[in-house]
């Protein structure tokens, strides 16, 4: 059995204080709970912040680069994957999720959503705008979680990881 | 100088009747346009109607497929591309395509909407609930265009070639 | 039926002259065969001048990027498609061509050769170094042709093709 | 600093026993050294092989896998990175390790050697035919290194890492 990844999406360079201050505390309460992180790797936003917090709180930390090198990575990345696809590699990013936890919005964000979506992974929204959280529900026949607070998001991490285990 | 390509997307299998028409009459104009047509290649909704109709308007059809071989592929496809990658070609569609035009929406749909804002890329939308286009206009600090009618589409996109055309 | 591609791999800036020639003879053949030309799509080496040669011969030439946009594009192509990829787009390369023909090596190409061998897909080597060509044929069960001259390799690409045929 | 990755590449189904002992006493001592293992992922040939050595001696291994899920990973694996992207994932296998040890050879082994000397990637060849370990050492401008033990393997690992640190 491989290492449960959580994978913690979110904007990059246009990333809000609360975003950040988020991913933090979701980075710190994944490596808790003894799962793996995922990021996009680089060092910015919501990736840099939640990877910084699974680092403190001596979790692992599993980066999937848009780059050929390391040259931009977070320094609290352990496990760098080097794609050289750019934005072509948000699939694998979602692919390789057991959970995807969006914390909070962008243009990469949203395609990593809408992946999740089309691959029927269990997705947990925090700090989206109300508007565009009606319309993903809207649109998706699979269940969405939305999560008020890092500790909602884990519980509900908790339940996605119970029932896919259950059809194991 | 290289063919101008236009990209259509839009829903496979679950297609509204309205989308298969609209993206019908669309590739048929796109063709009268003298562009190229480009859609994910598959024989299946948008996809298959908007290569249909420029293929009877004897327009030329690109078609970048998500499996290996040809075995899914719309017949009215010209010019197929096999990438063997699934959803991770959609990157592909968007950065090949001049112009990106969506015909309803799915969650493959939105995955290519939101690269098309990620990577700047002018961007056309038919048939999206209103919810989620106000989000979407909502989230871009790009223009987004929303287009009533075929003939509104057409108009637009030779707006965006023009503007694009004036940078070069 | 979609168009019917014959790919010409190469290598870029390390091509010898005896390889450009050839790559341009090559690339006139396949447009005067009526078949569509597919290239690695940058402005060096084997890939501009099979594309020069298509060109010339009033053929379509497919160039299948590794970049995210046209800046080092050939001006011979006529359908760019821009994958982002780098060089985990040349699996895309071989697997949308119906024929592969490598004309001359460097590191480069031998990935396309080696995938050509792994998918199964019909190869053509030109101007290969002796030891070199011998331990292809030694690793492959399946038939690689070695071509001498242009005219030995559309020969060649007319029994694959017809063979391929015979299956459909 | 994120975790030193080396990676090992090699035939799958068509492996032979003295491919699969080597890979397997490879990945022990890779993980006796303390660093990461990183493979193919499938549960086939010299990845499985090297993933059993380095999971018996406690080591982490990374599976950069072809497929969009795990069905058929090595149950050896600790972190699956699911790529849904075929042979197109070669690209990362190479880009993601800081040496690349080939155990064996099949085509997807020497695309992978191929991406290897194309990215400049240090390289350790063992059990290759000795036409093709000639033709391919012929064809680089890098250094490729030979190995004939897993000792001597380890031993080129340890100088190829220490020259990159220097560089670093």
């Amino acid at each position: 059995m491989s290492r449960i990844l959580i994978g913690v999406i979110g904007p990059g360079e246009t990333a809000t204080t609360t975003n950040t201050r988020t991913a933090f505390a979701l980075g710190a309460a994944i490596a808790q709970q003894g799962w793996g992180l995922l990021t996009g790797g680089r060092d910015a936003g919501v990736m840099a912040a939640a990877s910084q917090g699974a680092h403190a709180a001596n979790g692992l930390v599993v980066g999937i680069l848009p780059s050929e090198d390391t040259a931009q990575m977070s320094p609290a990345v352990d496990i760098a994957i080097c794609t050289g696809m750019g934005q072509g590699r948000n699939a694998i990013n979602v692919l390789s999720s057991h959970v995807v936890i969006a914390c909070g919005i962008g243009p990469g964000t949203l395609s990593e959503i809408a992946l999740a979506l089309k691959f029927g992974k269990p997705l947990i929204l925090m700090g989206l705008p109300a508007d565009l959280e009606a319309a993903l529900v809207h649109l998706s026949s699979a269940p969405i979680a939305i999560a008020p607070t890092v500790t909602a998001a884990i519980a509900q991490t908790q339940n996605f990881l119970t029932r896919e285990g259950s059809n194991g």
